[in-house]
């Protein structure tokens, strides 16, 4: 768990969307940030106040979160001067670069003469079990996709956004570095042992009140041959009660893979649910999450009208339309 | 690659059946293993010469692997004063124990003093690419399995047996502990991180001759909900032009999980190759191996005859009756 309010560290970004982790927190979580430090030289901005570390230790701030990524694969002087200097000050660091934080001297030492933590989300820090299958109280949806960067992530936040506004009891659970920085917790999926994963995601999951959602984060799909295990391990450790697909529709091939072609709506549809019924028989797919951004507005409306009458599932793009109609769809379950 | 011939070491082995490792080098790959090594209390034997250190390595063997599985979890100091022994002697040591050689300070001191090299095959020792997906040449063929320990290590050798015999170019690819213990090497698949799941099994099985056939040992189960992600890591990173579905017929409920119950061969026939076939879309369904161990022969007899006749695919047990027919299929693909 890492602890909020934080600042959110852009560094001396060279665009917008390489902070992207910064501005996921300040989209999805604005009340988990004080502010921003920018670098001289920064070219992003997520909108929220700048600030020194002074000031925004004065607001309450308990952790620096890297927001941005960095190029080369290498920590800088420039940024670690900066990073020294907040922990000394009693920052915690978070970060889901590659380059570990633990992993450069300069940085461990700071925080352990400060008594401050290193957070690499990363890096799994627990020992997770071996999954036991055994049914869990409370509910789950998990978001399963054509491919992967469909818009997974994006549409389980959104679809805790509208369960929240709709008085409903849920949590995102995120299962990748972005999510867990968004949020402070969750497990790194992509990082855990292969006999652990569904494990994890039992652990990530526990038994809950039982109008509760835990609302799962996706990764990779059971079509992408190169991360197919890690969802098939998100859909029997989920053992989710509700699927909803993702999918991206102008993708000509799988992200990775050009000699491999996404699968349609239907085939992820229809095979998601034959595996996730092993683990509860129960499960249900509920609706289609649309990634329409390469598409003009009737496209998209015209898209979404043809999936929705072809499988009959309230289907919408969560970016430009919200996720009420699945967060509907759960309720109605 | 741990170096042959071994000479197995069975310590104190309280029964047969903790030298299971032990048998299995004796059993398939009896031209790895010059003789056996037992302590006084040994209630084990592999068939093999008795042989002290001295004689092992005036035949040639080069590495001591340890065959039989540890009480307790500890490795006891009797076992030790041998261990070290040999490391002294210019052994090499192999072992597939939960409890590392490398984690014991004694045997990598005396290891590091005699040149001599702890081989830990539970532990990856190389960094796994991620999988890219694309066909390779040469032929593969995949054990998958209606539940774990149902027999795919054993039909996979019994395979490579038969293939070999009928002059086929056939290799096996062990993805478990004991299959790298008998053959020497392979890719401890379930202690390897998630992102590089399939991309170790790419590894494992390289582009080869157009006839050449790699036999790649299946681990867990598509309906097995502890470890599905394992397996389907195998079928994707494996891009198999085979399947051999694996079945155990007397089981009650999936290994481990009294609350699932087992899929039929056909449910997991039919899952496992539409999973296939978006890796390798002429993958066929070969054949069916059933362990038999808890059946009367002609229970066996009639049970095989009744599966060949639902599903079309020769049926049988490779212990009972060898694994000829399967290579036939696999010849006749």
């Amino acid at each position: 768990m890492i602890e909020t309010p934080y600042l959110l560290f852009l560094g001396d970004a060279p665009d917008q969307l390489s902070a992207k982790v910064a501005q996921g927190i300040k989209d999805w979580r604005p009340e988990n940030a004080v502010g921003q430090f920018r670098m001289p030289g920064c070219a992003a901005d997520v909108g929220l106040k700048d600030m020194t570390l002074a000031e925004a230790k004065e607001a309450g701030a308990k952790t620096l979160v890297i927001g941005v990524a960095n190029r080369g694969g290498l920590i800088s002087q420039a940024w670690k001067d900066v990073l020294i200097e907040a922990l000394s000050m009693g920052f915690d660091l978070a970060s889901g670069l590659h380059n570990l934080l633990a992993g450069e001297g300069d940085l461990v030492a700071a925080s352990q003469v400060a008594g401050t933590t290193l957070h690499d989300v990363r890096v799994p820090n627990v020992q997770y079990p071996i999954a036991n299958g055994k049914k869990r109280t409370g509910k789950r949806v998990l978001a399963v996709g054509t491919d992967c960067s469909v818009g997974k992530m994006y549409t389980a936040l959104a679809l805790d956004t509208a369960m929240r506004e709709r008085g409903m009891n849920s949590t995102f659970r995120a299962t990748g570095q972005t999510g867990i920085l968004i949020t402070g917790s969750g497990v790194p999926l992509d990082a855990v042992i292969a006999d652990f994963m569904a494990g994890a995601v039992e652990y990530l999951t526990p038994d809950n009140e039982p109008d509760h959602w835990d609302i799962i984060e996706g990764q990779g799909s059971l079509f992408h041959v190169s991360y197919s295990g890690v969802t098939l391990a998100l859909i029997h450790g989920g053992q989710p009660d509700a699927l909803i697909i993702c999918h991206e529709p102008t993708r000509k091939h799988m992200r990775g893979l050009p000699e491999y072609t996404p699968p349609s709506i239907e085939a992820v549809r229809d095979m998601a649910l034959t595996l996730a019924q092993v683990a509860n028989a129960d499960c249900k797919v509920v609706g289609v999450a649309v990634n329409t951004q390469h598409m003009s507005d009737e496209e998209a409306t015209a898209y979404l009208s043809e999936v929705e009458a072809r499988t009959g599932l309230p289907s919408v793009d969560p970016f430009r339309h919200g996720a009420a109609r699945l967060a509907e769809a759960l309720e109605n379950l």
